[in-house]
């Protein structure tokens, strides 16, 4: 299905352009980066004299902390710009941003965009890898590849799994990345969601079941991931309100039952404690919430290593 | 009354959990990293490798940027997080967003908060050296060490110090670290401020003298302390006008003839010139408002080594 | 004219402080660091172990970040504050707020304000180096020194070139930065604008051609400098619209054929396309305005190494 000897992509736009074999490489190199952050001086040398910009366009915490952590680690040079502060203020458009900011000879452009297909559109027209953080309700693939790093932590493989996606499916980039990611790796996805956040065309695309209740999407799963809800941005009309998705969707200790008992509980933060789920579900054994964040720095350093540093050799045979 | 084998905290809260032996230490590391920021090339390998986090959520130049090039003179590599840019705005907690943090495996966490305790809060829950950079109206810790060391390299010793600190006591972290602080190092502190400024409690809690006029104060001090005045929160009434305070508690040349005639000036900026003090002290050669600026480097650099590096050997014997 | 053996201006404020040698110098400098931008590890130990302090007090992408790259590529740490975010917000002076960064021993301050006169004010009073990033109307040395290396890159030399410079000459520290650099090395400048954006002097004080038209300026031009039009500042008053600002002095084709055949065309961004040029002026082969921006890094790079490694010794024999 996929042509084992495809060239590794020049940018990450999302995980569909990537082989079962390049994110087994990107996960088996992130994984041996974990060690580097636990060691005493939590630095190696690999991105010495690289230049990685930093470009967010949305407020983040953990996702540009993270990217900055992983460059660092990786002793490269960050410069961070966001868009109050930038060019876009005085009209420029981005793309001529970006074009100034390659006129500089950076290594890398990390970008988070509320648009969907910007990282897309800049990867196309710059010469040097762009990394996309984050584009609107496109793709959010680091997310994606530390979830999938995690629930490879903690079960062994990918391969057979099966994982349910509860919450806004149809507008979460978290969901789109992960859906694209597990299945290529040959997981079961099963997503659930209020019938308003689902899309009828899911189940053909992704090759997902679905469903509005999340009783049978936790059913048998190995791990279960509750999506944020972006309680400030929901309008009344499609939104039953905070507490009515709870009781419905929330990952309520009774629904956790449902799940193997080794499941693993994943998030991709902020959680709304009391919405997705309750406080001792988040404070479950089986939660991993703050492994996932420990995943994304090593992801994000495997990846800035593994598309800065000689991407011609990094075709898999 | 100390116990001089109390391990050294892993925390900076304030300067009560330190016995006097441990502020002494710290006091002279300070001392000798002050040579760091004279050399040719101001830096040193000591935390190469080390994450430090700088997290403030109130405006700040001198005390952040300090903290900042302390790290880097250390070799440390920093990132910053400030209230606008983070998951907080998101609806995050300030304990879900350290408790991220730490998961990306930092080496120290500096926070500037608004709310008295969050420092503290949060050091007891994260397994990773917090200094505090202010916190609401409790504690400026590394501004009173500052504030210590600047005394001692002029004075030569602080105990048997007299120390007056004049201006709005009851509501001064600076304030309230300072008389922890110097009491502790056996200098003798004399406070003065309008009524509405000062507490009751102030004489029994710290152990100083409590004055509504400056001059008792100020008389036979080895140092004078102004405190900062908050022209833009002072409320009409417990707050006479800056014209009215400048006269009654401002440091005139006059007043200053009350303290030792080699007496300084010290003041944790920025000073609002006429006011607190005219320009003429302000830039009398007494004066060592930017001697406290440049100690406050030395002494960020000695609490990040001491707090970082082996915090277990810094046991005191 | 100019005295061969003065030396070394301590700081940049504008370019008639230097000599013509001094900004060859300069020129041959950044000429010789181009190169490190092009490395596999874009990084030199020149500046390891110094501080430089960036402070921006008005919004930009291409300058802040130019300065932090060129910074990073000598291996200097740097660290940045802006205007909201510094003790500015609490009244204090921005000499204070200098007076107190230089209590901290940096080794340069990179400043843009929008008064004319703050980095001259700044230089002159601190002890280290300053460096206009652009202030007010005044000047924006970095900007003159990048477009003249592009120049001579080009031209294989300035003194004799022509070069046209066309926009709101009046207003634009650009424009002012580039006729006293221009006309130093020895090139010969024509100016046009509307009448409302040139001024009476222009002539006698840079010893420039002034003129309302842009052809006579542009005949037999080496370079075409076009200035950003502020749209977002112009009132109707004095500025007649994009559409027809575009007609009368935007760079068309035809107007281009005026010019040398191998002429360049340069300006310092971000455009606005269609208006001081249309999009096949913008992407011409003649267009050298992404080379600007390369060439911005290396002047800054040659400009902090001059100023803050051994100054004395850059005195032009």
């Amino acid at each position: 299905m996929t042509d084992p000897t495809r060239p590794f992509p020049k940018d990450l736009i999302d995980l569909d352009d990537f082989t079962p074999e390049q994110l087994t490489h990107i996960l088996d190199t992130a994984e041996s980066f974990k060690e580097v952050s636990e060691r005493e001086i939590k630095k190696v040398p690999t991105l010495r004299g690289k230049l990685v910009v930093i470009f967010f366009h949305e407020n983040s915490t953990r996702t540009r902390l993270s990217f900055e952590v992983a460059a660092k680690r990786l002793s490269a040079d960050t410069v961070a710009l966001s868009a109050s502060g930038s060019s876009l203020a005085k009209g420029e458009s981005l793309l001529d941003t970006a074009k100034n900011i390659e006129a500089m000879n950076p290594d890398a452009l990390v970008i988070r965009h509320g648009a969907s297909g910007v990282p897309s559109f800049l990867g196309k027209r710059l010469s040097f890898p762009v990394l996309n953080a984050g584009d609107g309700a496109h793709a959010h693939p680091t997310q994606a590849l530390l979830d999938m790093l995690t629930l490879r932590e903690h079960k062994g493989r990918l391969d057979g799994l099966r994982v349910a996606i509860i919450g806004d499916i149809a507008h979460s980039r978290v969901a789109r990345s992960n859906m694209v990611g597990l299945t290529r790796m040959g997981a079961q996805v099963a997503v659930a969601g209020p019938p308003s956040m689902l899309a009828a065309e899911l189940a053909e695309t992704y090759g997902v079941e679905v469903y509005t209740r999340p009783e049978p999407a936790i059913e048998g799963a190995d791990g279960v991931m509750m999506l944020r809800i972006q309680l400030e941005r929901q309008a009344g009309a499609l939104f039953p309100g905070a507490r009515e998705y709870a009781r419905v969707y929330g990952l309520t200790p009774e629904r956790m039952r449902l799940a193997k008992s080794d499941a693993v509980i994943l998030h991709p933060g902020p959680v709304n404690q009391g919405v997705e789920m309750p406080p001792e579900i988040y404070s479950d054994p089986r939660s991993v919430i703050l492994p996932q964040v420990t995943n994304g720095v090593a992801v994000r350093m495997a990846l800035l290593h593994l598309l800065i540093d000689n991407p011609e050799k990094h075709q898999v045979q």
